[in-house]
């Protein structure tokens, strides 16, 4: 039907009946060296630098690159590619890589990945792609009960937490605005929206573009372990009552990026019960931990909420990028995005046929982001996925262990599979003296490759953070941390 | 460092130091196996019918699976899962899939995308992925380059159009607010938005999600080839104007997606320059179409545009996802996006390595989506691009030809690569009649399964809709085509 070229037409000024096509001979040829190259990045994400030396303008030399007119073939592009990366990449992989919520990624699901980019479908509706949608609502529905949210599995597979965490605030402001006279006078004016101050930057940036005011974000303040002040947020939500504005959402944290904090999730949806205020819960992070027994608790917590965030791409180890919004209740999701347009009418009247996704979200085309999270949970299967963040969690744990027996560190709060502590040489007091030392310490351990972590500042205090969503990282590499902090801090204290 | 276990593994209980690892040869056999199965799809996608016979009920009883507590090897999972894919998929790639604006993919994007998942990294800000972020950057500049943009490829690569949309309102809105007092006393009650009636329904859903009223987004209507009427787009901002309400938008198609219309661009950067509005340009399916000779008029028009969206996987013929929104003023989205928190702290002062996408954009975790369109582009060149997008554009004239000379054959417009008509029995001139043959028509067509077609309705006529975004499609797929409406067409009128 179509022509089939190999790739060395791609030198070739372009004939009319020229395709980008590519021969299944040549497929198969191209496609298994990238296979190998990428089992090579696999090798390298276990054992180069965690973090390349750098910087940017050495890094931007390298890409001050004119706009390519003419082609080349595929292994050209190849053999800059990696010139042009080689020094450049973080190995977020790496069993040391313990910054920020970042997660290896499972080899089954870069598979699924690949698989996807060539089934190339578009899951906007059934009617565009029945099975992709369905393995998506099914996907969705596991979910669901993995986390313990009880509903039906209605939502989407998203870019990540922030899209996740968007879309739900959105749904949680179109319906105070229904509560209060429909779509047609929905006024964000007076809307309110509520977080602890450890919440997740992403909510009070989904508020901001949904049109409230940066000051109608309240900032509830935490506890000693950095949990929401449910006594704070009632007395908050009653002041704003008063004053005539509309509570529209809170939003609860289930394991903060920062320090892991799980809110009181119970005593939250009490309240938002009492207040007729939606719940919404960012479980990005954590709520995958739901699936353990000592975290089973959470999902009492889910089940009263409204929506949950949680990222497939976090702790369930799918590649970049799928995150995931759950909703109790399919109506508002409608209600608050459904729009028509001729050019994208549905014909279907069966309700598993009409069904589309862009009736329920932003996006009208959306990848196939299904495939990877059914791939990893029915090859892999919950309970080892579980196991592994049980021993993610059990690792924060032989850390604290490792911290409360070095005098010379100090525990700065650990929950989930976070933790925080810092170095402190004996006899010092100085904050300030004290804060910069961890400065330079994680400075230089970042610089020399062997670990990667990022920081945080708790109340004034710089601290090192440890984020484990890894299924490499095991005790040996617990005590090389520890080893290594003791060694750069002792050589930083007594330069 | 790590344990690295066999794919068996994967069915034995985890233990401790159990990893989702797979040996290098491992990862190699199974990766080849994979790259198999995508030539095979390649095949399918040439040859199979465009869209399967099935069912709702059918395909949501094949996915009614319980939750997989155990694991399997990966082959198990494979086999499954092409017995749950096979009679879903619609085949977007096919020479003769013409509905919406579906594009066929390069097999050198879906390669990079491989890639892209077993690299993983975090195209947060530099700091995070340096390499990564640069060569965004870099394609950035180059998709600014290409359509004539004429700014320093300021912007950020999103998960197709409605995101680029929706960033590009947001910074309109978030600018707005900047002139009407800050941050800090945003109100979007009295902003207004503007496109014409053919606008996409992501511009609408865009502003509804950003607060503002669904009645002050206003519906400019267009003329004969459906661009927006400048003079109703005039006459309703100084009305608005007068009224006291803040116009904040407006929102210009160059490629609509209904019938590929490109709004008088030109003309409406006037306007927008004369009440110091915002200008964003929709160029989601048609930008890249100013690569060539005959559309680079339009450059003029983006060289006046604040902001522009433009979807590499549509023309640009990338997998899915990767959309693009580029803006003119790198100040404007970092006041509009920019929020702090302790744990994403940019600790480096360097201007290149304190960049942070996160500043400019609503996502925090974002793939790396650049590497595709990167390989695309170099590997294929951008005059062959081009000529592929002109080949397209010249196939939609032939067929625009073959309608002109077939008596039962009724164009209702052509632009860019979009061509719609219907079919008319002789001496028929029931209007409800013609449009009941036409819906019965396109069933049929699809339903055999040698054509995808999506329909519209245009002025009440309901229309048969052929959209080109392909390499594959030949002159020969058009002849087809019309061969096939004439004979459908001419049974159905005869039955």
């Amino acid at each position: 039907m179509a022509d089939t070229h190999g790739n060395e037409s791609a030198k070739e000024p372009s004939k009319p009946g020229a395709s980008f096509d590519l021969s299944s001979e040549e497929f198969r040829r191209l496609g298994h060296g990238v296979i190998d190259i990428m089992a090579d990045i696999m090798d390298a994400e276990r054992n180069d630098p965690v973090f390349p030396e750098n910087s940017g303008s050495a890094t931007r030399a390298r890409f001050d690159l004119p706009l390519p007119t003419h082609g080349r073939t595929f292994d050209e592009s190849l053999h800059q590619c990696n010139e042009l990366l080689s020094g450049g990449l973080r190995r977020n992989g790496h069993p040391r890589f313990f910054a920020y919520v970042g997660a290896s990624a499972d080899p089954i699901g870069m598979f699924a990945d690949a698989m996807c980019s060539a089934l190339n479908q578009n899951v906007t509706a059934w009617r565009s792609a029945p099975a992709a949608t369905e393995m998506e609502r099914l996907v969705l529905r596991w979910l669901d009960e993995i986390v313990g949210f009880g509903g039906d599995g209605h939502g989407l597979l998203t870019s990540g937490g922030s899209a996740a965490n968007a879309a739900g605030v959105s749904a949680a402001l179109a319906s105070a605005a229904q509560r209060n006279g429909g779509a047609t006078s929905i006024s964000r004016d007076r809307m309110t929206l509520y977080t602890s101050r450890e919440g997740h930057l992403s909510l009070a940036k989904a508020a901001r573009c949904a049109g409230l005011r940066d000051d109608h974000v309240r900032s509830i303040g935490v506890d000693d372990v950095r949990r929401m002040n449910v006594d704070e947020l009632t007395a908050t939500l009653r002041h704003d009552v008063d004053a005539g504005l509309h509570p529209a959402c809170v939003c609860a944290s289930a394991g903060t990026a920062n320090t892991g904090a799980i809110d009181p999730l119970n005593d939250i949806a009490s309240v938002c019960k009492r207040f007729n205020v939606w719940l919404h819960i960012d479980g990005a992070y954590g709520a995958p931990a739901a699936m353990t027994e000592e975290f089973a608790w959470m999902s009492r917590g889910f089940a009263s909420a409204n929506s949950l965030s949680l990222d497939p791409h976090k702790w369930l180890f799918a590649p970049l990028d799928v995150g995931c919004i759950i909703f109790r209740d399919a109506e508002i999701t409608r209600r608050a995005f459904a729009l028509s347009a001729s050019y994208v009418t549905v014909r279907q009247t069966d309700e598993i046929e009409s069904f589309a996704f862009f009736d329920h979200g932003v996006d009208l085309s959306r990848r196939f982001r299904a495939l990877k999270v059914w791939m990893i949970l029915t090859t892999r299967g919950t309970r080892a996925i579980a196991d592994i963040i049980q021993r993610n969690i059990g690792l924060r744990k032989s850390l604290d262990k490792r911290i409360e027996g070095e005098p010379r560190l100090e525990s700065l709060g650990s929950q989930l599979s976070i933790c925080c502590f810092r170095f402190v040489p004996t006899g010092w007091t100085d904050a300030d003296r004290i804060n910069r030392i961890n400065e330079q310490l994680i400075d230089q351990i970042v610089t020399e490759g062997h670990i990667f972590m990022s920081p945080t500042t708790l109340d004034g205090r710089f601290s090192l953070r440890v984020c484990i969503v890894n299924f490499r990282t095991q005790e040996s590499d617990i005590d090389f941390l520890v080893n290594e902090v003791l060694r750069v801090g002792n050589g930083l204290a007594n330069a």
